[in-house]
């Protein structure tokens, strides 16, 4: 039996950033980090292992090293049970570890719909987090050439862009009537389709999966239409589920998808143990609602907070929410959104009023690599809050995506946005007078000033 | 004599801006801007019309469309005296344009000092937002070898780097220890060097210009340690001052640089007169001190703001003072900075910390093209409020500026950015979990937060 003064379960994204915040933050401490893999992989790199990244040893998550240099012990073992009376859990070696606090940050498991008939097949995959899993998989798929891809989410669209950059023919199937359409507004996601089809994806929208056929092997696969494809691999993007059992064997509350409730301080009903990252329940920050949402970075930040506020609510700093907050690219296009759509919103019953435009991403627009850059903003008709934006443009979209997030957390209004002061410069931004985000919103303040009719 | 609700004097990023917002926000107005300029140019990429840009004719600014399209007005001539009693202007060609609201945008012009020796030799240029001028400039140049740049400000290293890439033999003379010495902190202008250096560029730092020799034409140029250097040109960029000659003449109150005062609204003295862009008075949104810092962006912001409030104060929105918010480029590498630099906090009295973080702007680091990238933030000590923030890394860095020009505009304090949500991707942003931005808001706080010793 050892102790520790901090156990954290996962030594992915939300496990790592706990550990190392909790090390700054409380370097008294002895702090145990518990994993499963003795390689963690860096999570949003895990679809270009497939082709721009070439494998996994090109991927992995320097956890080991960060953890060495902050003196973070690891252990390599599996908790098998959570002994909340004891304070302690155990591990599958038989072995106890006595901790003061416990964050829990078991990840997410690949949704495996056990409706869907073949789905046992060989040649059907997921994409779990897990360096030995997806090595297989990536030897397996090495000689196939025809691969479905089955949902198209954003690990869907990525990976289907990156099989196909590898030589293979890629089909990818989604039932919804736009890929992406749970992330974007249709504007957005049809320009990340025409961009996916003339990279060489086939795209099947509108239908869902009612069949993968084969004998021992995946054979093809039967639309909900009938229609059959044919495939010698089928990879499975249909979606994420908690992996929260070792909290709900502890008695732990989850909600109905699964996830572990916590406070804003990430707190279970514990008081002694926190849940960060994908196991975690999340709200919307906007909507208040409970949010399936589930990312790297969102983990980092319930981590940072997690960490602050291990022992003292001295970092008076809560998770107010997520802002769902994300980007990708397809080649030299970047796409990115934060906070809600304008379907969401509507669905929500929001007043609202969208602001849109489309510029370049350099200035002049006769300079080399110049690129479209497009920004919606959805904005509170009364109160001129912005609520969510979407953005595509040339690769600089990311950070143009965090500095939209950035105004969302502050609850900035549009008029704010108008005459905020920004930098730009020929080779990096929009011009000045045509920066697409300050003309999106000017376009949204428009139509809020001329509906109040002043 | 012809009548109009507003008029503007001056056709560049602070009048074009004020005349767009103006039109979307007074539909009903007659708006009338005169211009001394047939083809106005992008005022940021002037620099780049000497290389990357190849010539001024790629570099025009669409004012005349954009006027025509929202039914602006343009008059080409020269506005030679604003007669206030009269609510009128006259122009050179003797016509007087009776005007509601005035908005003076007349810009900046190249310092010339007089002290210089040799500084109306020919050959000798300074860099004024004017094509005649800089057509003539180019087409003088396209034949000569060795140039040498006085100023080392973001126009000279731009212009500098720009011939060099044109195929000069291009010598930098600075007065201050380092290149870029006002905008930076010395650990990011020395990269800075060292990339121009690298490029090719000449340095020569610490040193003044004592005379600029020559018989009729340049011949060369004496450094104030005696130094000389050979030079077929000689490229002034020793600053702007604000044209504000009207303006004064008027009997506005100018400061003692030159500037033509204005409140918040971007209103002067005259009720119904504005002064916007380079030619008006700013002040530094931390220190509350005036502020000789003059750029495009900063000019649209206080257009926006003149645009919306010419008439009824109804868009309660001022410019709070600029944040000197700026990138710039040397090949594939982006700087930028925004709010007070470490040495500029310091020589005002600020009691402050300083984060800093270098990491990689990619992730996984094994993908093609990852380049380093560099945050350092200045935060109040007590506060914890973040008053400026300096980046250098990929082409990224132009939004990350901006996302930090975000945060300082308000007022965000390092926790909140220690816990800010941000969307990450491989091929767009550096990793959650190492996020530069992130890391140098704990570099911070962790300073912080001992010194205090909780």
């Amino acid at each position: 039996m050892s102790k520790t003064d901090v156990l954290i379960i996962g030594s992915s994204a939300a496990g790592l950033v706990t550990a190392t915040t909790g090390r700054r933050v409380h370097p008294e401490k002895k702090i145990t980090v518990v994993t499963k893999l003795t390689k963690t992989l860096i999570p949003c790199g895990i679809p270009y292992v497939f082709g721009s990244v070439g494998s996994t040893d090109n991927n992995i998550l320097p956890a080991e090293s960060m953890f060495e240099k902050s003196g973070i012990d690891i252990i390599y073992d599996e908790v098998v049970s959570i002994n909340r009376d004891s304070h302690s859990v155990t591990l599958k070696s038989g072995e106890k570890v006595v901790y003061e606090k416990l964050v829990i940050a078991t990840g997410s498991q690949p949704v495996k719909p056990a409706w869907l008939k073949g789905v046992d097949l060989e040649n059907v995959f997921s994409v779990p987090k897990n360096k030995v899993y997806l090595d297989e998989m990536q030897d397996s798929i090495k000689g196939l050439k025809k691969i479905v891809t089955i949902g198209a989410g954003f690990i869907g669209v990525e990976i289907s862009d990156e099989l196909n950059k590898a030589g293979k023919e890629v089909y990818l199937v989604e039932k919804l009537p736009n890929i992406l359409g749970l992330a974007f507004d249709k504007d957005i996601s049809v320009r990340a389709e025409e961009l996916l089809v003339e990279r060489g994806v086939n795209l099947v929208t509108g239908r869902g999966v009612s069949e993968i056929t084969g004998k021992g092997k995946v054979e093809g696969v039967i639309l909900d239409d009938g229609t059959k494809l044919e495939a010698d691999a089928v990879v499975l993007a249909m979606g994420y589920r908690p992996d929260s059992g070792l909290a709900a064997d502890a008695g732990l509350p989850v909600n109905s998808w699964g996830f572990i409730r916590v406070d804003e301080y990430m707190r279970t009903e514990d008081p002694s143990i926190f849940a960060v990252g994908d196991c975690a329940e999340k709200r919307d920050f906007v909507t208040r609602k409970p949010s399936q949402v589930m990312l790297a970075s969102t983990a980092c930040a319930e981590g940072r907070i997690a960490g602050m506020n291990l022992f003292k609510l001295y970092a008076i700093k809560t998770f107010s929410g997520t802002i769902s907050i994300f980007s990708t690219a397809l080649g030299g296009t970047g796409f990115g959104v934060a906070g809600l759509t304008e379907n969401i919103a509507n669905e929500e019953g929001f007043d609202i009023v969208t602001g849109k435009f489309e510029g370049i991403d350099r200035h002049p627009g006769t300079l080399a690599d110049t690129h479209k850059q497009f920004v919606k903003l959805i904005v509170g008709k009364e109160s001129g809050v912005i609520l969510g934006g979407e953005v595509y443009g040339g690769l600089s979209v990311g950070e143009l995506t965090n500095m939209i997030g950035i105004m969302i957390q502050n609850r900035m209004a549009i008029n704010s946005v108008l005459t905020a002061q920004i930098g730009t410069h020929p080779l990096l931004t929009a011009s000045p007078a045509g920066y697409p985000l300050i003309k999106a919103a000017e376009h949204a303040s428009s139509q809020i000033m001329f509906n109040h009719s002043r």
